[in-house]
């Protein structure tokens, strides 16, 4: 087997093909001065069993069309099984049709995939388990959140779930340490996108270690609106997997209360603390 | 038969919906702020048979996959019949492994339209008519020449090919209105990108007027380089059917020698003369 590391692979690529001691070949790639994307598989594959390393961080869509020029590519070249590795799985949050005549973006992403000859993906934590079942072939999902719970020191911590669909993170975040879990209930809007919390269950979070887990930060509101009623709180930790975090809404998280942020590397950020998600994968290839 | 005016069509659906007065649905769409792209058709489609009208201009990857979400999301909403106009088709030029080991991209761009249901695709004046048997349904490929040259007045005009894989082009348009035709041999250096004039016939350009046909001006080297060597022609006058000119290339060409441009609206822009397609696209649908 051979690792092909993409466009898009934020070290990752470089950091398995070491643990594992696999020939890694870096896919050469440049944008034209127009705005299209080239890219070049700069040696003969002569391994047939592939692992490609893509995440589709943003740009979403420049990384996504050169993971199906690359796909497209290593078919055509022989080789016969692909597996894609994508940390960071783009569009997984569009996996529905929340209203008529919406697209349903993931749906279209995985079945572009299969149909260049990713015979199997490996992704992290996406949004949704279930929407994983529109790609064809094999699919294997990695549960970061163990992983994640065990890198922290924590001291009797309480975990909370910022909406319904946290919930099973949290929940496997908080069992492989034995914590509790409370679940915060919200709303949001599909055509304004605004989200309301409806519900926080009555608890004394005084002097508890709360740990905010959710898949994804992107505008941190969410999360921000959970932290601001968990005042008096020993600390406030807001822990994701993926972070889409700008200056501006991390900044907004530590003004909610939050006065640390755990992520990992699936995309690439400066703020908060970064834990390699690498060591995980390599783990359960 | 519906008209569908995707996320990129710089007016060319509303042209051609107005026609020949068929119902225009255009799709609705936005980013989110983490950079993915939304659509969404906001209206049932009763009719079998749908007209897509979506340019992939810059940025190119941006409204490709929006083209990929819209496809499959027409076929999801039971549409049977779905042709593709694509006035301009990005990675075009991207048609062949130059080098090994290299995406062809085109053919990757081609193989997923037909892939998510595309039937048929139209496109005006691809950068090979060769390419398009990449695309596994029908294609119909409209030539722009003729219809621009019987838009322009021209007085015994000399048509200059800028190389050889403008020889066809500069012949349609010279045979409309039964121009002679030169060409112009030059050679590209795969690597650095390059473009060296490696010979221009003699010929007495004084007090003709030139003009040099291309299917796209990019940075407008190859055009510039050319008009440098009629010194004495009347007037030099560049006509391309796409144009991704900037600021600076725009003036790169006029100092060069030429004094006006002529392009279609293919690709949206405000250097030059613009002639619309969409009457040409409508005749020949």
């Amino acid at each position: 087997m051979i690792i092909v590391g993409g466009t898009a692979t934020n070290g990752i690529d470089e950091n398995i093909a070491k643990a594992i001691q696999l020939k890694l070949v870096k896919v050469e790639h440049r944008v034209f001065p127009d705005g299209e994307s080239y890219i070049r598989v700069p040696e003969f594959i002569y391994d047939k069993d592939v692992l490609i390393i893509q995440s589709l961080y943003p740009p979403q869509n420049k990384h996504l069309v050169e993971l199906e020029l690359l796909l497209d590519t290593l078919v055509e070249l022989g080789i016969q099984n692909i597996t894609a590795v994508i940390p960071y799985l783009a569009y997984s949050r569009q996996n529905k049709r929340f209203r008529e005549g919406e697209a349903i973006s993931i749906k279209t992403v995985l079945k572009l995939m299969y149909a260049l000859g990713a015979k199997s993906i490996v992704v992290v934590e996406p949004h949704s388990y279930d929407e994983m079942t529109f790609f064809g072939g094999t699919v294997k999902i990695i549960d970061p959140f163990p992983y994640l719970a065990e890198q922290l020191s924590l001291n009797d911590p309480l975990v909370v779930a910022p909406d319904r669909g946290a919930k099973s993170r949290a929940l496997r975040f908080a069992s492989k340490i034995g914590a509790e879990v409370i679940e915060v209930q919200k709303e949001r809007d599909r055509v304004t996108g605004e989200v309301k919390i409806t519900n926080i269950p009555q608890f004394d979070f005084k002097e508890r270690e709360v740990i905010i887990v959710d898949d994804i930060i992107s505008t941190g509101t969410t999360i921000a609106n959970v932290a601001k009623n968990m005042m008096g709180a020993k600390k406030v930790i807001a822990v994701a997997v993926h972070s889409l975090l700008n200056e501006v809404n991390y900044n907004k998280l530590l003004q909610s209360g939050i006065s640390e942020v755990i992520v990992t590397n699936t995309i690439p950020t400066v703020y908060g603390k970064v834990i390699d998600i690498s060591p995980l994968i390599v783990q359960q290839l």
